[in-house]
């Protein structure tokens, strides 16, 4: 039975939830196929994430491993294949709760980097899970910068082997998945070395543990890198190399090459590996933000129509809290997000796709603009989500801090992707270069790729907005949007041609700018998933009521956008203060409007009770039955602590006498 | 041995660190004593908190009941007494890891609201720990609206007990630490029933286990509320009571009481039940958010020196991470902060040891300010001190994901300080109303408390600065505080008097302006922090160096307070957008003088390797060697994991012929 304080919430929505669920799906057909896999997956016991919050360490690894070795069954017996249109919803279905997945990054490397020879041996072998591979890369003193890598592999002529070599501690690998307990081989980078030469960082296919009793083979130390914040079951690992021998052949070699005699051969083009980096950045922003996103607006706003908490009004019931205004405040904003980064998403993804059909044909121009983009969405995307599951979570207030609700686990997830694939700052610089880079082109009437063309159009100007309902018109925020992101950019190039000039050295400007290059990349991807969103709903189909509550979100988004950073737009006047106390306005009286629809608009996300693991988001609402439920499974309450026999009881033994 | 590129850090400070200790401390006698309690408590194995990293909530709380045990026996050999002056640094040395906090909360409770008697007949037995006490307020359905608590108490005249009952699920206590496997007693918050009429809220003692064997008293279901995202090693805990009985003595009547024949009679001052909480809210402020914060300071800030990340100039060395302005820009306004809220933290101790002695003098007067500060500052400072221990966690990349950074327990704990003792949004309301009260009293001409006199002083007026420099004037930067915080108070106070003039009702016109009022609030808050550092600095001795660094700090803290809030300043033109640039250069310029004392100010704060249990954060920099050393004690790598003869194995049985 649903509580019926979420029961009314759904009594009259705005637009129809299924045709909404569909177009977030893409159509009918996805969202079927997208169902069945769910189904398929959460009736099937292997899979359960039941008692996940209670698990250790180990546990957690156990599990994953057996999920992952069940699954290549059942992919079989299904009939799910990696091209299918399956696939996509397999891992989004088991929360990521899977182990293995650096596997798939071992066998991507070699088919990328590897040559046809490399991949008809290796890659069979991994497909049939014969051996597991892991992709060691970063080092315990060295992440992004690749170059700084330490790693040595020395090419012996004599022997037509490369010698790899842990030279310090700092060089020690560090962080792979898969490679603390799991992995037999992992591909290693490494400077390579030929007759005293380095030729720089190259990868090498090592194997690590015994493929008769998993024992490490001789030269190798590894093992887990511990605890970490959440990624429990997944086995990161430590790797150091002492003189480990590994044949000529073993360098994957499609682009470089050590020859018998010691030549090295550079061959080929590598820009397609600066694709597959992109690509990974933009395929993370669905999975590892704007889905654990949902996910908690899911939770945080269902179990706000069924708090109640003080009166409004003397006399009458306790208010639902997402009746209060500071509730609004909290997670509509995110929920207009999410709609925003998914629509944004579509967006990336049909980009991307364009752009991997010119890379096919061997056209690299768009390159620089991909990697601007993927750098700049993920940085903003991973950044907004992580703050918002943690709004999300604070919102809750106690419940939201017991594990049972889901958030923690959700935050700290999301939370690893600021840093993984590129270190968000560091990501917000590179799309600032080629900010700046464009700015400088356009200003000198040079051709700039489509999406900073904007730039070259810097209109002073102020904004024509005369009332707050002017604000809801997506022609005056999207202005509002570039114009700010223009200032943003142009300002700083100025700052930074004028320290150049007054003769601060090049890398010394630069690094004075990096506050403020990081201030404009973002302004940059703001105001492109603002204008993205506002083009979407003018696209939606006008029927159901969809395009409707879709505008009001993207007002939503647009207008809280302006209100939590009223500076950038009041700077130079384009928003007067007068004007923003209609932004204000505007954007105060949207919440009361989306705040009816808010339980539609999460139900339209359509996760399954198992999905969110929460006791707190469930469809039925019965929050706190499920809480007791669940807090009596906890292995606290499975035993007597010895801490009572051994402690407490010696100090209350002689209690009974005086009471 | 110390890492070369921490030791050159600490070779030429502009100031003496040991004297900054010392007034941190409050004088060279207080650092003596801290010292000394920190190397008794450091120095005892039983205390150690070594492995608690790859603790289960099971072993952590059995840990935290030894060490409280332990610890009563400590005390005594030391001499240390309840009211000596070491005991402040006792909870500190232990970083809080101790069971029995709700003891002392039960102990207060009937401290402040039981009558002599009964103080003289449970202070004893708890004191000597002979029961073990817990505080249930909190229930499923119900936290800070007390009101609204659902346990009831109803008074049986023929038997003179009351009987105790939990009518439905959501009335179930919830959350009471050392309640969900500790506690032999605690005390109830219930609806007091006479004759059928309800009298509100009291407290009873009930007791919950037998004293004989632990097991649950007839009537009561209890147990452990299971994991949560910190706190492991408390046992919070659920209560549902069935009829339970206990006499009438049992109710905590030095405020009210029913007298045999039912008779309620209420007599004396609640006030000063007020008092309590807010002190408690003030205590909380230095132990659970300011001491986090410097730790994860000190952390984050010593790596930032020693992990060395890219090359800005070609051909040089890799670059401290801490010398690029965007890591700056993470991690010195935290800095700055840690010390604006030290000294804020002794102005208010001062202010509510003055409201102290008022209040035993029976002048009640100073309460709803003090009761104002209390909440606006927990609220202001643990919502602040979260975000920043949250930042430099994230600045420290992958390793401060790592557990064994001591950044993610650090930011798991504090994130809580947030929702107890009264949820941040709820309190800042709380601060509002006092304020807009305030505001419309001095409009009226009418006297108001000390720290809200400058909203009587509302001048127009634009700021005077004229360059760059100008901002390191605490004058100009804290008028502009005293200005932004004026004007978001009486915009907010015009906006609520417009609404219910056009006739909304007074409740629904206080929601409707929730969110700008949560904003003024946050204001005043941050003017007097400003305003406090400000004239702190100003009576600081000149020698030594410290005025002169603290004065950096003081000016970053507030610099760094406009540039993260450019709109509030901007909005009525009081700060132009030609001033604000002059803010953002300042402040910018002022990261590049704090840099270069960094590392001396956080070792200022003087904080054992023990007491930040952290592989980043040592004092010798040892940063590489300390992560590889405790990741190997890790459970995950003591034992070949059960995994692979389950699943592994059978995946790799036939690959050896293949290779």
């Amino acid at each position: 039975s649903v509580n019926p304080d979420l029961a009314s919430e759904r009594q009259t929505p705005s637009f129809s939830v299924e045709k909404l669920t569909f177009r977030l799906d893409g159509g009918a057909e996805h969202t079927r196929i997208r169902r069945a896999v769910v189904e398929a997956i959460e009736r099937d016991p292997e899979f359960s994430r039941e008692n996940q919050y209670f698990q250790s360490q180990n546990e957690r690894y156990e599990a994953a491993v057996r999920k992952a070795v069940h699954l290549q069954k059942q992919m079989q017996e299904m009939g799910w294949t990696e091209s299918g249109p399956e696939f996509k919803y397999i891992y989004r279905a088991l929360s990521g709760d899977v182990a293995f997945l650096l596997h798939r990054i071992f066998m991507r490397s070699i088919s990328v980097l590897g040559s046809d020879k490399q991949i008809a041996k290796w890659i069979p072998l991994a497909t049939q899970f014969q051996l597991i591979g892991s992709y060691a890369q970063t080092e315990l003193g060295h992440g992004t910068y690749l170059q700084g890598l330490e790693t040595t592999a020395v090419f012996d002529i004599t022997t037509q082997e490369f010698i790899l070599n842990t030279p310090k501690i700092s060089a020690m690998k560090w962080w792979p998945g898969d490679m603390g307990r799991s992995a037999t081989h992992t591909v290693v980078f490494a400077q390579l070395y030929v007759h005293g030469k380095c030729y720089g960082v190259h990868p090498f296919i090592v194997q690590i543990r015994s493929l008769k009793d998993h024992s490490l083979c001789p030269g190798i130390t590894a093992g887990d890198i511990g605890p970490k914040m959440n990624f429990e079951h997944v086995d990161n690992g430590y790797l150091m190399l002492q003189n480990v021998r590994v044949p000529r052949e073993n360098m994957l070699n499609k682009f470089c090459e050590v020859q018998p005699d010691g030549t090295y051969v550079r061959q080929g083009s590598q820009k397609i590996n600066y694709f597959t980096m992109t690509t990974v950045r933009i395929s993370l922003i669905a999975d590892e933000a704007i889905i654990p996103l949902k996910k908690a607006c899911t939770i945080a706003i269902r179990y706000s129509v069924v708090r109640r908490q003080s009166k409004l009004k003397p006399g009458e019931q306790e208010v639902k809290i997402l009746d209060y205004q500071t509730q609004q405040e909290k997670l509509l904003p995110p929920l207009a997000a999410a709609y925003a980064f998914h629509f944004l998403n579509d967006y990336l993804q049909e980009l991307f796709d364009k752009g991997y059909r010119e890379i096919q044909r061997k056209n690299f121009d768009t390159l620089p603009e991909l990697h601007a983009f993927s750098s700049g969405f993920k940085a903003v995307v991973t950044q907004y989500c992580t703050s918002a599951v943690e709004i999300c979570l604070r919102a809750c207030g106690g419940h939201g801090y017991s594990l049972l609700s889901g958030l923690p686990s959700l935050y700290t997830k999301i939370l690893a992707s600021c840093i993984y694939e590129g270190e968000n700052t560091i990501l917000l610089l590179q799309t600032a270069r080629f900010l700046i880079k464009c700015f400088m082109a356009a200003s000198a009437g040079q051709p700039v790729p489509p999406s900073v063309t904007y730039l070259a159009a810097v209109k002073p100007g102020k904004c024509p907005a005369k009332n707050k309902s002017d604000f809801l018109s997506p022609d005056i925020y999207t202005e509002a949007y570039q114009h700010m992101a223009v200032r943003l950019t142009s300002s700083t190039a100025a700052k930074l041609q004028d320290l150049i000039q007054s003769g601060v050295k090049k890398h010394d400007a630069w690094n004075q700018c990096t506050v403020q290059l990081v201030q404009a990349a973002k302004a940059h991807c703001h105001y492109i998933t603002v204008k993205n969103f506002a083009e979407t709903v003018e696209k939606l189909e006008t029927k159901a009521g969809i395009q409707k509550i879709m505008k009001h979100l993207c007002d939503l988004f647009a207008l809280h956008g302006i209100f939590s950073n009223t500076g950038v737009f009041l700077h130079d006047g384009y928003i007067s203060g007068a004007q923003m106390d209609m932004v204000t306005a505007s954007y105060l009286d949207l919440l009361a409007v989306i705040r009816k629809d808010a339980v539609p608009l999460v139900d339209a996300f359509d996760f399954t009770d198992k999905s969110l693991n929460s006791a707190l988001g469930s469809y039925d609402g019965q929050v706190y039955q499920r809480l007791y439920e669940w807090a009596q499974k906890s292995p606290t309450n499975k035993q007597m602590s010895p801490a009572y026999e051994r402690y407490l009881k010696p100090l209350l033994h002689n209690t009974l006498s005086k009471l």
